[in-house]
């Protein structure tokens, strides 16, 4: 492990190694959600100034509308939902990107009848969220 | 545009308003492979510290065998093909994860028989990768 090229196996959204974890330490903002830091996070010892995580939003779950300094990077990867950006909705679905601006007001819903799964890029260092 | 938030919307791994772009300007040294800037490309004004991009291998292709000190963080999204990391080869499919680490000589090839197609972000501030 440590910082090594390596191969983190994936199979049907679960990646070897890689926990699920509690979305967020404020479980009353959000619903259905856990989290998967697959690269960057501090223990593994990869030189990443970035963390790529993934997130998992249940049929009917919805993540904490937040705002915060830091932007966001966003790659949907499986199933479909809404992305709120500022006052607006957006549908989406596999592939599509986001970009959360800094300060933006945003939330990701799983509103559409499935689970909505995500890839979330976000520097290392960053600000903490605040509900918005 | 510019620093607002927004979504890109994929259609059949292409991306709206995001051109497919020649992989490298050194064409000997690699076969059908073509890169998508998605989120972080100087152009687009969005305030992140890292490009994410989509490369896509035609079968049969491969990127550079190469190197360099920034390290990649990568997410396989299409097909199936093979890593090389170091002196060793490893068989990578959809979703899962590879880590480059710095200095590490690597290649990705999409040599089982369909296309092979991974994010990969990088820092947006990085040196030039050198064949290896």
């Amino acid at each position: 492990m440590g910082n090594r090229s390596r191969v983190i196996r994936s199979e049907k959204f679960r990646w070897a190694g890689v926990p699920a974890l509690p979305y967020r330490d404020r479980p009353d903002h959000y619903r259905g959600v856990v989290r998967h830091v697959l690269l960057g996070g501090g223990e593994a010892g990869e030189r990443l100034t970035f963390q790529t995580r993934y997130f998992e939003v249940e049929p009917g779950g919805y993540t904490m509308l937040e705002r915060h300094g830091h932007p966001h990077a966003v790659v949907v990867i499986r199933g479909a939902g809404t992305a709120r950006l500022g006052d607006d909705d957006h549908a989406i679905g596999p592939f599509d990107c986001v970009y959360v601006a800094p300060d933006a007001v945003h939330q990701f819903r799983a509103d559409r009848g499935e689970a909505l799964g995500f890839l979330c890029i976000v520097d290392r260092v960053r600000d903490r969220p605040r509900p918005a």
